[in-house]
């Protein structure tokens, strides 16, 4: 820390992305990418947008934004298009959390969520998941807090329904409740359609998992044109070229081919449910993720065993040290040929561990 | 604004981006981009990260960090990239600023800046430049406040000698002093070389005028080790991934062909001078600027008339309704033929308003 950072920090401590190695070549199933490269179309749209890379970004990102509020059948004015879904959480923490409007969020989740909070100087209370690892919305209902929950939740990978979320935001109708649907198209119902109802709720979506853009950082909020304006206000306030150009051509591109998208989140679906099975099998306790990944328990190996394991053998997945969770690993759904390497690696380690 | 918005931004007026109006094709003279392309070397580059987009990009930009170091001179840990220098500069506001570290910079200059201080609290004094629209030294000399400067400055073009930067920046060894460098490649002397000697000096570049790259969105930070570390917290607070793949692989293809983008400077600063001779041959004040644009006031003509009828031709230029610029426009050099339409239009607006 250098003599001259604010001391309003001085508690922070920041995020900590997955790791990426860079020692040698590994079976990555350790940050819940897409195992299937972006399309066509998109490669053809970015070489295109590298062309005019001199020229500034459309800072209203318009072409884009309508492409995705037609698609989810809302409003442009509904939307608004970020760096990253990691962005528009971080402008929602910023906007609709203070000191008086603290937030609440489940003590198992995506582990961005305090850091966002202290990083804005919000009070935040973290609700304990049940013993099953399931959201319980009732915890959440008239809480008085702005809430956040990830649904699917990460890294259980378990899901609440929608009329269990409009209970939530029903119930909270003076506060600002995000749904943080990073991973809805693997599993569950998208809650875009209450933003008619409810003028408190934003969801905030990504491209980077099932739209195969993790690298291109590309995600957007929907929610009331209200609080889309506030949070363009936070934007047009810290960073108005957010999204650079060849990102929003590489979107745009995704939105015109999004059956070859939809049939890349069925493939995963069918490798996630196969290897739910084979590690069941294998006398892992397996949740019943709807996410792009598996979260599993060996009843022998600890979590942090089976993790260091796997990357001595060339596989990573991701194990968090918090306690609650510190026997599990969760595993990106790679590939059928990715994740018959687990499981060959995985067999191996059981072997040595009986 | 929606009823949830914080009270913290109720006096919060956000930063407006030069327009791009869609209604016709314009020769863009207005927000100082480069009338040259990337290099083909660069969309090359972005072409092969395009088809990797599935996978996250480097939270570290490692091989783009230490690229820029090595061309600029310093080490890794003294530089950080981000989204745009718009980005770097919001970090350290954010960063080291806050009630007891107020920013202090001139009241003619970047626009941003007075945005980026209300956004994060930071209380801040606008000094006045001189009657000649130079930034005087002496006044930033001993001010016990952290100091934004654009050197040189926008929308004069004018720029301060190494010299007359280093009195600041030693004259303040308790406060940040952060040297805007958008438009050093086009005159002027860069003030990196002085992180060595002072732990207060933070230098703010970006590749969107000099590199081409304002539609990719690439900007960075100079400055000591423990400078850098707390910007990075920042970054990693609120958006590890925030330069992606794509624009990393261009900004480093861009460092390995240093010499195209020199050569486009060259052109920049030999139109620049030309159309500064020909704008004050027709009753113009030109300010003599070492920027990519030229500060030009007619003796007749007000600034927003100028502005309003240069549209009406198809000439983009930039007005500023701020009253003490308010008969200036501020002209991007682009090529010599879009120079040659701005001056041919220029004339018949002089006539028509003898």
């Amino acid at each position: 820390m250098s003599r001259f950072f604010s001391s309003k920090y001085k508690h922070l401590s920041e995020y900590v992305p997955g790791e990426q190695p860079k020692d040698k070549k590994y079976i990555k199933l350790n940050t819940n990418e897409s195992p299937f490269p972006p399309s066509e179309k998109v490669i053809n749209a970015v070489l295109e947008a590298a062309r005019g890379l001199n020229l500034y970004c459309d800072p209203e990102c318009s072409a884009l934004t309508e492409s995705v509020a037609e698609y989810y059948g809302v409003n442009s004015e509904n939307v608004l298009m970020t760096n990253g879904s990691d962005e528009i959480l971080n402008f929602a923490f910023s906007a609709f959390g203070d000191i008086e409007h603290p937030f609440a969020f489940p003590d198992i989740t995506y582990g961005f969520y305090p850091v966002f909070a202290r990083m804005n100087g919000v009070p935040f209370e973290t609700i304990a998941l049940n013993d099953d690892f399931n959201v319980d919305p009732d915890d959440y209902c008239g809480i008085n807090k702005n809430v956040v929950i990830a649904n699917p939740n990460a890294p259980t990978g378990l899901v609440l329904s929608l009329k269990e979320i409009e209970k939530i935001i029903a119930s909270n109708k003076n506060n600002v409740i995000i749904i943080d649907e990073a991973y809805i198209d693997f599993g569950g119902e998208s809650s875009i359609s209450l933003i008619k109802k409810y003028d408190n709720l934003l969801v905030s979506r990504t491209f980077s998992k099932s739209f195969s853009l993790a690298g291109g950082r590309l995600g957007f909020g929907v929610g009331s044109a209200e609080i889309i304006k506030d949070l363009k206000k936070i934007k047009y306030s810290t960073n108005p070229y957010n999204v650079n150009s060849m990102t929003q051509s590489a979107g745009f591109a995704a939105m015109k081919d999004v059956k070859y998208y939809i049939d890349n989140c069925k493939e995963i679906i069918r490798v996630r449910e196969k290897y739910k099975k084979e590690l069941s099998a294998r006398n892992f306790f397996v949740t019943d993720s709807s996410a792009n990944f598996i979260f599993a328990k060996h009843d022998k190996i600890p979590g942090a065993v089976l993790y260091s394991e796997l990357k001595k053998r060339g596989v990573l997945v991701r194990h968090f040290s918090t306690e609650k969770i510190s026997n599990f690993v969760r595993i990106t759904v790679g590939t059928d040929e990715q994740m018959q390497a687990l499981l060959k690696n995985t067999d191996i380690i059981i072997g040595e561990n009986r």
